[in-house]
């Protein structure tokens, strides 16, 4: 067996003993904080430790092992992902980029490989929000740009963020303490699983992520008037599920003739009956892009065509913005290397944008920000079934190691 | 005021006083059986002695009035409607039938009109299904088509029919003896209010009901692919929400270009997220006619357009019959006269199809059958809103005095 392979191998090994750490008996569950998520943390810890790094678990939980260069003025590359999950996860989203940079961080001190630059390893506490509705926890605190007033933020339980940070023995008054200064930051590396069916459908190994889209999602009321399925002719009907239908098939025809992908998840008929004729429909809808003028463009175009399909329905729209994210761009510098990377393994070289969020997204307020991804078994993502071959293991490990050898090179 | 205003007041005060009986003290609900029920009924056969008629309670509940011809041999016209009602209903609709009816045969007897044929007044006691999930009880019971095996059927609290009849003084063992032989039928009057908006919107007072639609019911479920709304790109897309919103506005389309009118009401998003691809959706359709080949013919096409559009989109269709009922065509001797009758009182002449069932629906298995509808506000039904204009009660006083004229007079 290649030796890729062979770490391929003892990276699966340890990707399926970090998902045996889990709250519930039998499916992956570790919200951010609990003493699932805690054992999960020292285990990583005695990892880290083992591999020879100088590690530590921060005040928001984050797990962090440094590998110092000699040059003891030098910036540091960040390898990371998070070991957080949703409820009943896959194994593979997160920890396998904690893992792989293990991996290659190992790699780098057994070849007794010079660096000019330092490494911190981090395995993320909270990239997911589960527990406390809010993403990026643990990357927020790195990159300093964590609000104080999320520490109020409660959870299920009435447990507030900050009793949280208590309980796991951080002190929620030094967090400020555990950021690197943006002058310190080299860039940021991640590897990821893809989480849709891009390269799975395509049947390549790995992906350059060009940017993380934005995002806006909006909540839309339809108010028509309800009424007696048999009794109302068809011609003098204020149907608000035919009026959402019609909306729903022009964000789908919108979405494919511009760059951005639309989605209407929830969709609930109020006083629903078979005989009644819908008098009010509440609809969401999540519109990404990479490119932030054609998300916005996109938003408008919708907004005004739902307007349209209303007039002629006599229905009353109600369009309320609920959230929006602004795209993030990743590193032309450091993707280039990447591709660089991609290409000298023999792998077909494809960018891609992800739709998902990820640390890099907090990262990238304080540092040029890179990730790779990896293919997974028809995208299916945040669910049991999550699946990574081997061979894609190996490939992620091959051009990580480039990578790093090409950042090294860089001068 | 013209004697039919006064006459039309005094229904209106009635119709009043019996919405002032209901189990809930803000709004008004009379389910079958229940103590407001009964007290309603009580009510009812208050009113009937008061007016002369041999009244009785029978064992189903059905309030009973008769005022008997000197021509002991004669047939019967029954001229009824219900008592019962929604939860949180408006007060016309069972009510405003039973009360005209009243206020007919009292206008007989005080008349001293003298009759060719008996007359009962019927106030039925279960049209509205709500308390044991099955419609027409009452009605069915005095056609002779009631099935026993309904006696076992429960309640919410567990209660069987059976014994619902038995706390209400009736004898389960004695229903058949209380249906109303075939050949003793002269024919069978309604008066509802129309429970649709046609009337009001064209400005008519009254109409004659040509038929009670037919209906068939469903249940489809579309099953596609669940997915991140962020990773997976249009076009991999097997959008279960997409799928069923083409197939609604199919449906509406198809239902503007025949003789039937179709409704999606119940739409559900299994496992709804704003961030997730809708993988499965749930939906009802409820199509009626008084056509049965049209609705035999639109329910096929439906089928067959739910298939094309499954296909294409990759979406697996699943396709249930829930329920079906056959179009009911009133008599076309009683119409003619009821036809005559709003002529002869200098009302425009208006023939509809009830989309609503009826308790006529059930009589017409043993008798010919004619309904006439009056105006409701703006169509509104099974609604504190529901509203009927005292000028329309009068001109449905003058049209069915006139009917029973007519009918005396032909021989």
């Amino acid at each position: 067996m290649e030796q890729a392979l062979q770490r391929a191998a003892q990276v699966m090994a340890q990707v399926n003993e970090l998902a045996a750490i889990s709250e519930e008996t039998t499916v992956i569950t570790r919200l951010f904080g609990t003493p699932a998520f805690l054992q999960a943390s020292n285990w990583v810890l005695g990892l880290m430790k083992a591999a020879g790094l100088d590690a530590r678990i921060d005040n928001i939980g984050n797990v962090r092992g440094r590998w110092a260069s000699h040059h003891t003025n030098a910036k540091t590359l960040v390898i990371a992902s998070h070991i957080d999950t949703v409820r009943n996860a896959g194994k593979f989203d997160g920890p396998l980029g904690v893992l792989l940079g293990l991996d290659s961080i190992t790699h780098i001190i057994q070849a007794r490989i010079e660096l000019p630059f330092h490494i911190e390893l981090i395995a993320f506490s909270d990239e997911e929000g589960v527990r406390f509705h809010t993403t990026y926890l643990g990357s927020k605190v790195v990159a300093g740009t964590f609000e104080t007033s999320l520490l109020h933020t409660k959870d299920e339980m009435g447990i507030t963020l900050q009793q949280a940070i208590e309980q796991m023995h951080g002190n929620p008054r030094q967090l400020a303490a555990d950021a690197m200064a943006a002058h310190d930051w080299l860039g940021y590396f991640e590897i990821h699983i893809e989480q849709g069916p891009v390269l799975y459908e395509r049947d390549i190994p790995v992906a350059i992520v060009t940017a993380i889209a934005g995002q806006k999602r909006a909540e839309i009321i339809f108010t028509g008037t309800a009424g007696h399925a048999g009794t109302v002719p068809m011609n003098m009907r204020q149907d608000a599920l035919c009026c959402a239908a019609e909306f729903i098939l022009e964000t789908e025809k919108l979405a494919h003739s511009m760059q951005v992908v639309a989605t209407v998840g929830k969709l609930h008929v109020t006083g629903a009956a078979s005989n009644t004729i819908p008098g009010e429909v509440i609809c969401s809808l999540d519109l990404r892009s990479a490119n932030e003028a054609m998300a916005a463009a996109a938003y408008e175009q919708l907004q005004q065509t739902c307007i349209t399909i209303c007039h002629k329905r006599k229905i009353v729209p109600e369009w309320k913005l609920v959230q929006q994210t602004t795209p993030v761009q990743c590193d032309e510098g450091l993707n280039t290397l990447v591709a660089k990377a991609i290409q000298q393994c023999g792998y077909p070289l494809v960018t891609m944008i992800s739709g998902a969020g990820h640390d890099a997204v907090a990262i990238s307020a304080v540092s040029p920000v890179t990730m790779l991804f990896v293919r997974c078994y028809k995208g299916i993502s945040h669910h049991p079934e999550e699946a990574v071959e081997l061979k894609d293991i190996a490939a992620a490990i091959k051009v990580s190691d480039n990578f790093i050898q090409q950042l090294i090179h860089r001068g």
